[in-house]
């Protein structure tokens, strides 16, 4: 089969693989309709975390062509969205709704979900079958569940976006774009933007932002307190991962507010005085998004979301490496592989 | 009056002072009946926080002997509670339970509540009269609630102890311990104390605590791990400040699990990977005791609980200079001065 593998930083291809086999009694094995380009993926493209011959990929939807023997909850013909996590969703912490941190869980892209089939563990416990074979429309929505839509609902949850509440959402990449889509879903009141770039403040507008904010740094944190009657948002999205990102959040947000922040952490160092004084909550990472799929398969299902315009370049599997670059060079905000 | 002044690190002293007058319609003047030192107030007399002069204590109750023209809910000759930190008690941020961070906020111990009276701002949100004259025995309890019971409190709120939860408490102060008791009666079902002196192992174990762990750093988080199904603690209160403290803390929370800390911050910087990847909640800064004074105060009139335990050490005023030295010398947890 076709795969790509990330040789080195900047060096994506598509080469022939192996085709993936069952290797568990509770595995799946999914041939793909569709996958996607991360913005996580970008870290190790741009040289930010090591790399060295990596098949990538972590976000997949298609049909079971094959279980093992312990699986029950899925069979080969369904078709699926899984986490970009692997989990029981049996153990306490899943129960708890921590799947992305089930004590066995694994990396379901471990075999690099940018390809045509993928070894999914756990199969019970990560894969969610959809009601029926979906329209093909509906398949970029289904496949944004499997990641980027599900960690921007968790990032909107963490911040305890609601009825009432005004959120902030710095990052303006798809994760934020759908945690803007989130928040309205959750029946946020106001929801504030932080981008600079129009097409995607058109993206923020279209997924329920009321007001958008192009400043940075302190001028941002000035403008979101002008906003919100010199108090900080009650929400606040940090969808970046970067130092100045977690510092624009906690310094919009209003003392007892919440902060939900699932950008992946690269160099960020929280001072403990800044961050007592603030009096804010904090709770993020990656994102447990088994717990949310059922419900964010039935709102694509019902036409209630539309997620997946956040896809704004389709490409075959086999231009993955201009998919990249388009990322990367900021062409793209996200980025749909089609198989 | 007398009252105490903190000269430079180490150097305290009871000196003859003015005596406190109204300065706004809003202020309340206090006859104190007890006061005492703070585990904050070592800060400055180790030398880890710049001090000249300053008059010390935020901790007190008493009697009002005078009230500013606009004060309504308290009147010479009641017997008042307050929190360290002054609040008007009806803005949104104190409308939201965050007192400590009222927009109008000022330190209540600015005049310095080691003394025979203090002027207390905004006397109506800050101030709660007890349902009579206190019997003396009461006056220990009701001078904790003022701060190191409502910060243990706010800290095991904060880090959402309560039935069927395990909580690991970090430090083993006053307020660490006064966290433990709070964890009880907030129905937590297992408490565990980390703590490596006798004489506060007992302390805790009689306001709850079900085990106690004497390790620390690695061997302490793995304890925690042990007692726990290899999960870690569901809440977990830091009540230290330092870097080590933060740590043991986010390391023994399970993912999900919640961390309410309120040790003042002094050199702590926590590194936002980690953080990221334990998936825990972080809440915490100065605790907002006026949410839990009214609250408090009938659990203590009513005999539920007695945290006046926690003072072992009870000396006149005139005394402070040792109490500091007690507390400094660890021969003391906390110190009461009687005015």
């Amino acid at each position: 089969m076709r795969g790509v593998i990330m040789r080195e930083p900047g060096d994506v291809r598509v080469e022939d693989r192996d085709m993936p086999t069952l290797l568990a009694p509770t595995d799946a094995i999914i041939k793909l309709a569709a996958t996607c380009i991360c913005g996580s993926d970008l870290w190790p493209y741009r040289g930010a975390e090591a790399v060295h011959e990596r098949p990538m990929g972590h976000e997949y939807v298609g049909t079971v062509t094959e279980v093992g023997a312990d699986v029950t909850s899925v069979k080969p013909g369904d078709f699926v969205v899984g986490s970009f996590m692997a989990s029981d969703n049996t153990c306490e912490i899943c129960a708890a709704g921590y799947q992305s941190r089930c004590v066995h869980g694994e990396f379901a892209g471990a075999g690099g979900a940018q390809a045509e089939y993928l070894r999914v563990p756990l199969a019970d416990g990560t894969l969610v079958a959809t009601p029926g074979v979906p329209d093909p429309k509906l398949i970029p929505s289904l496949l944004a569940a499997s990641d980027v839509l599900g960690t921007g609902w968790f990032a909107a949850v963490a911040a305890e976006a609601g009825p009432g509440k005004t959120v902030a959402v710095v990052g303006d990449g798809a994760v934020g774009l759908l945690g803007i889509l989130a928040a309205r879903q959750l029946g946020a009141e106001r929801i504030i933007a932080m981008s600079r770039h129009a097409d995607r403040q058109a993206l923020a507008t279209a997924f329920g932002a009321t007001d958008i904010v192009e400043e940075r740094g302190d001028a941002g944190v000035a403008r979101i307190k002008e906003l919100t009657g010199g108090l900080g948002a009650h929400s606040v999205i940090e969808a970046v991962g970067t130092q100045e990102a977690m510092e624009q959040a906690i310094r919009s947000t209003r003392p007892g507010g919440h902060i939900g922040f699932v950008g992946v952490s690269h160099g960020v160092s929280i001072e403990g005085q800044g961050l007592f004084y603030s009096e804010v909550h904090l709770h993020g990472g990656p994102a447990p998004v088994r717990r949310f799929l059922p419900e964010l398969i039935q709102l694509i299902w019902d036409g209630v979301i539309d997620p997946g315009v956040v896809f704004d370049l389709t490409l075959p599997l086999e231009d993955a490496a201009e998919g990249y670059r388009a990322m990367d060079e900021r062409r793209a905000t996200k980025v749909l592989l089609t198989v």
